[in-house]
């Protein structure tokens, strides 16, 4: 059974997963996390939840999509009581990228560890063009 | 790229996410937690359970669904192994949520957090509708 | 609102939840963990690994798919630690699986525990038919 996938492989770990994996109008985004896009990953949770994002943005503008096309997120963090506790400031920031109150569904988990000790935040999305 | 989204915008967290966005016949839901409808959040699993399964049948109302539209399901709980020491009660009350052998996908893992440290349970759904 | 699904019910939690459950062109496949087809579940993790694949496929199988159709996995994982320090014949191990530079998103973090304390590895698979 063959199917008509559109893929993006991008960055260090191209030779192992896509970063987007686009099937019929559906978007399935890799979890995008904390670092930058020079591969820098600030200790700030607020920021890690910025570069995050911008992963996910820069998948979604390869396949001619904005933040207005996601429809699911799962944030997996190390440290859910940091995020409590910065989740004004954490959601501004959010809101910030989004550019108006989120259209999206949402869950968060606390996880024991991300890839890289260094992460606080990995955020996966489903999206839809 | 414009979508056409439908959005479920209830609770105390409705400028941060939506509980169910719909785009075609797809309808993502937000993670359920264990409180009931007016916020209280009892200690005995099975409760929390059921607690969590009524806000997936309020998200699916709202879009004139039932737990037969339900066809994944991924369950984050903070002690999987009193979920295992109590999987027979647990999975009895499932059962009489769906009001049948459960016609979905699942999958269960455990997590260090979640929102809450009273929540036992989160559910996070998709719909076919 | 009656859907048209497809299901794959079978093993020891056939009445609890169905292994794959199809809609549309859409194949939700429940996590599949370390264990053979026996039952039995070695502490290799790269072996390990290739079982949950092999479930993975045996769902694929029942609704006439193969690995090519996957476009989305999140693996859960037990010990982030250990799979990173075994990255490379873990990753040799999956791609044998592929049979190619896997066309796919992923998604892995680390869990607190599966539904037994054996397993070091879960993935949860969607598939597009």
């Amino acid at each position: 059974m063959t199917i008509k996938k559109e893929l993006y492989q991008a960055g260090a770990f191209k030779d192992f997963f896509a970063q987007g994996v686009r099937v019929e109008n559906t978007l399935y985004i890799a979890g995008q996390v904390g670092s930058d896009a020079d591969g820098n990953t600030p200790d700030d949770l607020e920021q890690q939840v910025t570069n995050a994002y911008q992963g996910v943005i820069s998948v979604l503008k390869e396949f001619g999509a904005t933040m207005d096309n996601v429809v699911d997120e799962t944030w997996f963090v190390t440290d859910v009581a940091e995020v409590m506790a910065k989740v004004g400031p954490v959601f501004v920031a959010r809101q910030k990228i989004y550019g108006k109150i989120p259209e999206v569904a949402q869950t968060l988990v606390g996880v024991t560890a991300l890839v890289s000790p260094k992460y606080k935040v990995e955020i996966k999305c489903i999206a839809h063009l």
